[in-house]
């Protein structure tokens, strides 16, 4: 006897690395998933929770190769459901930050398929927590803004330019590409001396951080080869960092 | 024999209300607690994760009372570490998001305790995202940036003048108080016909939504009744909610 097929989208953020950060809710849909669709920069351990058979498809950069063009995923994502019934579309970090899940929900639903969402740990929150910098604190910082350093033109956003004059912390991803500009807008502030930390491969086993100021970061950077995926954090809750108590760089390699 | 003493504290991120958006991580640091601290915000069921016997203590508001003042809060967390071990401090939302979490942390480890952090799923993404806004979209919104309506001073942010200005998508935790104000900023700014979308207990059974335009929504939210907790978020991105495409007021009930 055939099974009934309900084809429904669920977007599960798989969080920013580390296994044990997914929700249980994330941990749920991936039991109850006919197939998993995931990205890049989505922890594969997480793919152990599915049913036996069930069909773990990689849609995200391959070596050498571009990333499947997002309306072959939009496609992909509608047709995997109609075939197979419940589709989780894993996706690191959280679905709605800077990714295009919502796009993909769109489609889908355009298509008639029931979707849902649950959310990720982020990484643009919690990298620089589990370093032990918060994002506000009381007395030194009373927002945080998270801003992208690659943007569909290719150039800066607006965005920064604003975010270098505001108090805000800042937290920008997918930017070490383009450390040197960002740091020359908050130079051009009048900001050379503000607290910076880079930090690669955030939650995960190869975490390194590097804590220094607007004026130096990009030059240590460099020298110590930092790579990404990484998150660069601009503020004075910088300082609250235990190696920002020294004046000097500081490279750090955890776990 | 007496249990040998090994004082360090967790704190762990609760998530937005959901009992499911919580991380495996922090359900892990739950079980192995020997005592909990916890929040207003938190939902109960949470406490189910600890062992028999563990005790859970509320140090949020109590009805009619004020809230412990946080010296209190901090003491009562190294003398728990010191009393019964691994203290497991559970908040509302993340720790390090507008809570007081980072300075419990700073304090415990001036007094010689091991600590940790466990990130949690920010209501101030999620909130937003389950009810199916993105916060940043390509083409419509390049940066998000969280707020707070309330400060220590009881003013308004300098960021949230700001923020009326730039074209990032703002989202104010605890600002419904000052909604009112807020909005007049952005009216300020010129921006009396962006869309607004106030959330109240996002993620909970009795979560409501109320869609609107800044010219319109202190006068709407006064009307059906919204109250606190509840998220602000202020962007072009909200038109993507599904109510959002009639021009009209719109109250919805969720779950």
């Amino acid at each position: 006897m055939q099974k009934h097929i309900h084809p429904k989208i669920t977007l599960v953020g798989a969080g920013p690395g580390d296994a044990e950060l997914i929700t249980l809710k994330g941990i749920r849909a991936l039991r109850s998933a006919d197939v998993i669709l995931y990205d890049a920069l989505v922890n594969k351990e997480l793919l152990e929770y599915a049913g036996e058979n069930v069909p773990a498809v990689f849609v995200g950069k391959r070596a050498g190769n571009h990333e499947l063009p997002q309306n072959q995923i939009n496609e992909l994502i509608v047709q995997s459901a109609l075939t197979y019934g419940h589709v989780v579309r894993l996706k690191g970090g959280d679905s709605f930050v800077f990714g295009r899940g919502h796009e993909e929900m769109e489609y889908a639903a355009q298509h008639g398929i029931e979707t849902s969402v649950v959310p990720g740990i982020s990484s643009s929150i919690a990298v620089p927590e589990l370093q032990h910098i918060p994002l506000t604190r009381r007395g030194v910082s009373e927002s945080f803004w998270v801003l992208t350093g690659t943007t569909r033109a290719g150039e800066l956003s607006a965005d920064l330019h604003l975010a270098a004059q505001s108090n805000a912390t800042a937290i920008v991803l997918m930017g070490l590409g383009k450390l040197a500009e960002i740091m020359s807008l908050y130079q051009q502030a009048g900001r050379g001396r503000l607290p910076v930390a880079v930090i690669q491969n955030g939650s995960l086993a190869g975490e390194r951080i590097v804590v220094a100021e607007v004026d130096t970061i990009t030059e240590i950077v460099q020298r110590e080869n930092i790579g990404s995926p990484a998150i660069i954090v601009l503020g004075e809750v910088v300082r609250s960092h235990p190696a920002a108590q020294l004046r000097e760089l500081v490279v750090a390699e955890c776990n």
